[in-house]
């Protein structure tokens, strides 16, 4: 058996190597060659969608990028993942405010099962108040127009699971947030068919332009007999960390309608959103909920192929609680058939109590969004003052928890070199975002995350700046 | 349209129906009749998984069942089901130690992804020491011997979906926790096959026998083109209440072993036992993991085909917080398939965090297992005088929240008769499990749960009291 390889990002690890505290970076017992493993299986026979998955490597490299990443007390030599999008800027507050109303947000029904199959009713109706409250939807959400799942990440599995089946397409323009490839594929078996924009990437912000590649992969996809059952929206955009305005969300509503597709409109960072002055004219957040298609248009739209998809964990810091919604107010069908699948994914009924009592608590949940919004702005200035300092080019951003970076300086000329650029970060404590993993056609593109406290982010840069300096004087391909 | 109906536990339930507290009982908005509200869509195609799913009724009627549930704050006059397995006996002394450690248990890390793509490192090894420390497996549990799910009813389904195909079965000795036909189904696609012992049901637990009705299942679904691929135990035994004997344990494992097929044990009750007068030789709890089927019984055991179901919902009183593991030692390709799906369904990190620090706890742990245990004896016990009282005959328990009840001289003759009984206690405020729902084969059963607090248990009792003499004064069938 040749040494297990972990693969994420396009990286390919070794369980020889070793990491930043001369530990192996890879736990050979759990990530090892899949194709390996499976030649070498004696066992009673397992599912088909479980012996042919072509998913497995980018499972097993997630679980290996989590055991090796930097935690201050277990793993202080680990690798700080400025590939991953998490914000933990606001914990400590979090943490305080949690441990204050705990037993007065936990109720003896939290023990239960609870009042009703999805998450609490409580839950339900946080979220609708906190969804009319913020972002000005049409007509009122209420709680029964809401579906949960285990995160973004099970929203979207669920939601696919009820609007479409095994060898369907999804169209999303690309580059885009990497665990799509994933979370609506794994358990679904969707098709996901990447989207390209005009030349350069970052043109995708420009009305039409979007649509029109858009229209072109439809036509690819018919001709090639592919059913395309629903357009993915991620709004903001990720990884381009920019929000979207309102002629291209209009353009996005007219072609689901003109398909008769659904569309699903990502939006778990609509609060994560601030002022850039770099980008005068860029759009504020607007919700698709709060558009009115046909007013604005004077074309029809049937508002029952929309369904939104958001999870607490991006705008509230808190991607390890595992609460996400699908609000899909005009398709009660689609709430229902969601019902099935929530059981058997049920959230957790604290961070359901949690989470509801800070929506409920406004004046904390408006300071915590603010101050949200202050820590963003500064730690992305922070982010991208590093990158120019590199010689990068950051792309502007004014949502989000990272920002795509043009790093081409470092030479990269094929995606095999980017990817060693990501494996030699890796051995200097810091993991980058590598620009193909996102789908991304040129080599030289990070996204990196800039969503870490003050002292945890110089950490990482520093770290970052000793690799890159290591990269550069031992030359490229050596 | 025809007013909207519930369905669970065979119950039919008009929402125009008012329960206890004068209200509709029944949201009409959710819980509709699926076929009309199919038959008026005009929405964008939906998945033939969803248009075709014959298990709606069921998550319907258990999220309508939660919505009328009691609670007593939010629905004081709600029905309180004593048809549900939930054990609230010790849920203020939870509610206690959770407030305490809170602030300790809760780690930065928490708020983020975490150390693992399944839960974290921390709950992974404190399930394994759990593990170690009360079954005394035959070999120790390793923590990458665990994979984690929302709940049982989520490790079912996704264990299911890993180790068989759509349309393969799964042999399950009946009656049998109704769960099981939806979790392991809605998902995954399998069929289940209810396997009957012999008159009368109760001796399901003589050594031989179940295995005889299991082989002659088996041979019938050969018959039929059915593809087997797993049996499921569930031990101790839900709605029987009773622990399994070696000897039968055995005769599982070397049915398993005969056909190559995998062997599912459910052993959520695992710490819910304890000992009966009225049952003199009734076994200990055996985990399927203790056993040497080799040594035991000099033949072959192939243990990659063993897979532990376990969650702290039952031995914990915490039905809400949603960790359930699955145990595979001897198969990694199991573990590692179960990979993919976890991320998308992956458990709450407060939870996760709690119930880590309570097993790490180890005098706490000790103490709240032992009081559990005396609860539970106290509960069987009054829930049996009760029983008795009605001239009802109670199938003595040694485990579990519930007790089977021969309820016949309430006079059913048909199920659908049992079923009314159903629908009159609701409206009495409270629930009963129905003998049909666990595909008991004669009207008549009861499953009754036992474990509420003593003066929740008392109302309970005084509620289904009233129900009772209303039922006869009034006649059956009147």
């Amino acid at each position: 058996m040749s040494p297990p390889t972990a693969e994420l990002a396009g990286l390919s690890i070794s369980s020889k190597k070793t990491g930043p505290g001369g530990k192996p970076l890879v736990n050979a017992a759990v990530v090892g060659e899949w194709h390996d493993a499976k030649a070498a299986y004696t066992g009673p026979k397992l599912s088909r969608r479980t012996w042919e998955n072509e998913h497995f490597a980018g499972s097993e490299g997630l679980d290996f990028v989590f055991r090796i990443t930097y935690d201050d007390e277990a793993n202080p030599s680990g690798m700080i993942n400025l590939g991953m999008a998490e914000n933990t800027m606001l914990t400590k507050d979090y943490l305080e405010y949690y441990a204050k109303v705990f037993s007065k947000a936990l109720r003896p029904n939290d023990f239960t099962y609870g009042t009703q199959a999805s998450a609490s009713k409580r839950f339900h109706t946080a979220v609708a108040d906190m969804w009319n409250e913020n972002f000005t939807p049409l007509t009122p959400v209420q709680p029964d127009d809401i579906a949960t799942a285990p995160g973004a990440t099970g929203a979207l599995d669920q939601l696919f699971s009820v609007l479409g089946d095994a060898g369907d397409a999804v169209l999303i323009a690309a580059p885009h947030y990497n665990g799509f490839d994933a979370n609506m594929v794994v358990r679904s078996g969707a098709r996901i068919v990447h989207v390209y924009g005009p030349e350069p990437d970052i043109a995708f912000t420009t009305p039409g332009a979007e649509i029109a590649a858009f229209e072109k992969a439809m036509e690819d996809c018919k001709a090639k007999g592919i059913n395309v059952r629903a357009v993915l929206l991620c709004s903001p955009q990720n990884p381009w960390g920019r929000t979207y305005s309102k002629e291209v969300l209009l353009d996005y509503a007219l072609f689901a309608e003109k398909h008769d597709i659904h569309l699903i409109s990502d939006e778990i960072y609509a609060l994560s959103v601030w002022d850039n002055p770099k980008i005068p004219n860029s759009p504020p957040f607007i919700s698709m909920l709060s558009l009115d298609v046909e007013k604005e248009t004077g074309k029809r739209f049937d508002k029952s192929r929309l369904h939104i998809v958001y999870s607490f964990s991006k705008d509230f810091g808190c991607n390890g609680f595992r609460l996400g919604v699908i609000i899909s107010q005009h398709n009660p069908l689609v709430i229902r058939g969601l019902l099935h699948i929530s059981f058997v994914a049920k959230l957790g009924s604290i961070g359901d109590a949690l989470i509801s009592h800070l929506i409920n608590d406004k004046p904390t949940f408006k300071e915590l969004v603010a101050k949200n919004v202050d820590a963003l702005r500064d730690s992305s200035e922070k982010m991208a003052a590093f990158c120019e300092k590199q010689g990068w080019k950051p792309v502007p951003v004014n949502s989000g928890h990272f920002m795509m970076v043009d790093a081409s300086n470092l030479g990269f000329k094929t995606m095999e070199e980017e990817k060693d650029f990501g494996r030699h970060c890796i051995e200097f404590g810091v993991g980058v975002g590598l620009g193909q993993s996102y789908h991304a056609r040129t080599p030289g593109w990070l996204r990196l995350t800039h969503t870490y406290a003050p002292d945890r982010l110089d950490l990482a840069l520093e770290r970052l700046g000793k690799a890159v300096e290591a990269w550069r004087s031992r030359g490229l391909r050596e």
